[in-house]
């Protein structure tokens, strides 16, 4: 699929981050910013801005704050053409700041949210899409929504202007005629505005229902290195440009990236295919549950925790 | 996904025995099958039915004979509902026997055949046919095949008459439009015949291509416990469970006999997702290539395995 204004972000960083409380090295975020940069991908996500108030620093790596000194320290001395996104909860906003965006290396603010919090939502992109970022609204959990509160909130959306609004998957529990239905009711709701997919791999439907959004002209896709994220993780980016067949990517630096970096982290941290991720999402239920239970001596107990969360869902 | 006529075919025995020369433990069988015999699916595959002349039993495992014998063996006591399933190769045929139907614990034959090979196939599906068994006929290494050659061979097909004729995506090289465009185009030239899909996941598509083959009226399903299969392995079966939404299904047998069963052999035989076999699926390759360089030192090498097959390619 050759289409021009398919644009892919990278998202490994910021999800990945979800497994390790955002530590990752520099070097290995350089190693990232550069196979990125070389393949011709055309947004990286490094992590979250979140308060520090909220969030105290003794607690998580530097990709949970995305300091704008932080990003100009990984970037330097890389050439690259790769814009950087960062992420904001929009339910979980205090004191975080923004420079305009001539003064900070960041090109794209992505605001995630849940329906019931989307007048937050509204206020972040009215901020910094004054400040000249990018602005993006990516409604997590939507397989959850009711529909009518779902579209009050596309038709929000449709009059503040975010330049992307993402279908997020957080369940991995949608199948592709989800896909379709909610590809096409984004787009009537949301004229003029680019509608984006964020897929979670619980069934290994990830890759599968982003080729999904794409065949309804979804033009923003999220994937990530050997699929790295929470839980099950993403849809594999090596994958997807396999399928995009636009000659801008190049995928060498990629597959170099993953047997230098991916494999031996997946030594250490853990995501992927793995079944308590695939019973929360045949049943559209949050992954806490089985990310607790991974923890645990019971972690490939599967038998005995699908027939308790079938209890707990009685 | 409810509808009455879908088959599920769980080829575990089968395919995963392509990985240990058909090597598998009485006790892991039998598991297999008292799991699958629980879980109300419609089909097991134990293997093949190969010539004891042109493989010779010092080098394979009991299933790559599927003795009648053999079968009775391991079933004995087990109380099930489940038909048995044996494969024959239509171009590694010699002097292989089969018993009147109900003479022999197996209920269906199948025959696996490239399109060059189509007339060896049919002369097997006359043959099992007669002998009362429940026949299909499974076209293999379909992603290669040029258009005329395959309609060719379907309307001949359309002749003789199998129960089902299967799409087998053998590189895991189809996205789901080619899916889409398989069926129809099979429903077409087959009338009265069922169509059945068996995926590969080297792409991470297996699941969401059968999902497609369903969607347009594929009836009969491949599937196999934890996705166990050559290279990158096949549709994992208790994927499809969570989505089909036949009230005769129970899912948790399957689940317990992968955490008894599967998670440890996978410590000791290769399966899943790999980015070699990912490599040869995006180029609509023989996974033989990936598999040979997963014997070796460089076995991890991506970059340079992708630069290889590239120039073999040009």
């Amino acid at each position: 699929m050759y289409r021009p204004q398919i644009k892919v972000l990278d998202c490994t960083i910021r999800d990945g981050g979800l497994i390790n409380n955002h530590y990752f090295t520099d070097e290995f975020v350089r190693a990232v910013y550069q196979a990125i940069s070389k393949s011709g991908i055309d947004y990286i996500e490094f992590g979250y801005r979140c308060s520090k108030e909220l969030f105290p620093i003794k607690e998580y790596g530097a990709w949970k704050y995305c300091d704008d000194e932080k990003i100009l320290e990984i970037i330097d001395g890389i050439e690259s053409n790769v814009k950087i996104s960062i992420m904001v909860d929009a339910h979980r906003v205090k004191e975080q700041q923004f420079a305009p965006v001539d003064k900070s290396p960041v090109d794209m603010i992505r605001v995630a949210t849940y329906v019931k919090d989307i007048d937050k939502a509204i206020e972040l992109v009215k901020k910094t899409k004054d400040l000249g970022y990018e602005t993006t609204v990516n409604i997590m959990a939507v397989s959850k929504e009711g529909e009518p509160e779902l579209v009050e909130a596309l038709k929000q959306l449709a009059i503040c202007k975010p330049d992307v609004v993402y279908i997020v998957d957080s369940f991995g529990a949608l199948y592709c005629e989800q896909i379709e239905h909610l590809v096409k009711l984004y787009k009537q709701y949301l004229p003029g505005i680019e509608i984006g997919v964020h897929c979670h791999n619980n069934q290994q439907l990830a890759f599968s229902n982003t080729i999904e959004g794409i065949i309804h002209n979804a033009n923003y896709l999220d994937a990530s290195l050997y699929g790295i994220g929470r839980g099950p993780g993403n849809c594999p980016l090596e994958l997807l440009m396999g399928f995009l067949k636009n000659p801008k990517f190049n995928l060498s630096p990629i597959l170099k990236v993953i047997e230098d970096y991916m494999l031996p982290m997946q030594k250490e941290i853990e995501w992927g295919y793995l079944i308590p991720y695939m019973i929360t999402g045949i049943l559209n239920e949050h992954p806490r549950a089985a990310i607790a239970m991974r923890q645990t001596d019971k972690k490939d107990k599967y038998a005995e925790f699908y027939e308790e969360i079938l209890e707990t869902l009685d």
